[in-house]
């Protein structure tokens, strides 16, 4: 499996619009850097902070390719030690509408989702 | 990697419903199984012959993840040797949004793309 991932990376496999798009983003991780990326994040502690633990090593990995593929541009915003930002590009900007089909479908179907925006008011409101 | 899938497969990762929906079908795979169902495709060997070369292995892992997450129903259509024909719950059917924004992220963003319906439209033009 490991090996055929290395070996097709890049490569598409058909000119379909589907398995193109599911070529770039179809994994388990990426879809969800770009969700906090949408949320104002920025820094790779910011995107490594996200509430599913997403291993550093795969953080790593996924932004090298979003950047690859053109979804976020990376620039330096300290030199010593060098510590960059990332941001969407318009091209992962556009991944928007995939999000919220996600959503929809989540909270449709998979009993007790609730985006983080819900999960932090509901926090708020149990402050009060 | 192999051993992380297979210990947090079924678990949630967070509430989020991106996260949620992307622990059911956020890999580069189950979608164009969806693909091909939507396109009338029901037995093991037409989703097998996928333009994508799906590895059988594969098809038949994501066919029993998608049955146990209620996405498709299987049904023994004969029964020396055994055969079944796959059949997308509404569930699956509510795949369809996500499955168009993939359609339209991946027409815009990636060159070439065409949906199968085209390139077959195509195909049969240029034999004219």
């Amino acid at each position: 499996m490991i090996a055929k991932d290395k070996k097709t990376r890049g490569a598409r496999r058909s000119s379909c619009p589907v398995a193109g798009t599911l070529d770039i983003v179809g994994d388990r991780w990426s879809l969800l850097i770009v969700r906090d990326m949408r949320h104002g994040k920025r820094t790779y502690g910011e995107l490594a902070a996200s509430p599913e633990g997403i291993p550093t090593n795969i953080l790593a990995d996924r932004l090298r390719r979003l950047e690859e593929a053109g979804i976020v541009t990376r620039d330096a915003y300290q030199e010593h030690p060098p510590r960059y930002e990332y941001t969407l590009t318009e091209k992962g900007r556009d991944l928007g509408d995939i999000m919220q089909a996600l959503v929809r479908w989540g909270k449709k179907h998979i009993p007790g989702s609730r985006t983080l925006s819900e999960a932090a008011a509901a926090r708020e409101k149990s402050k009060n």
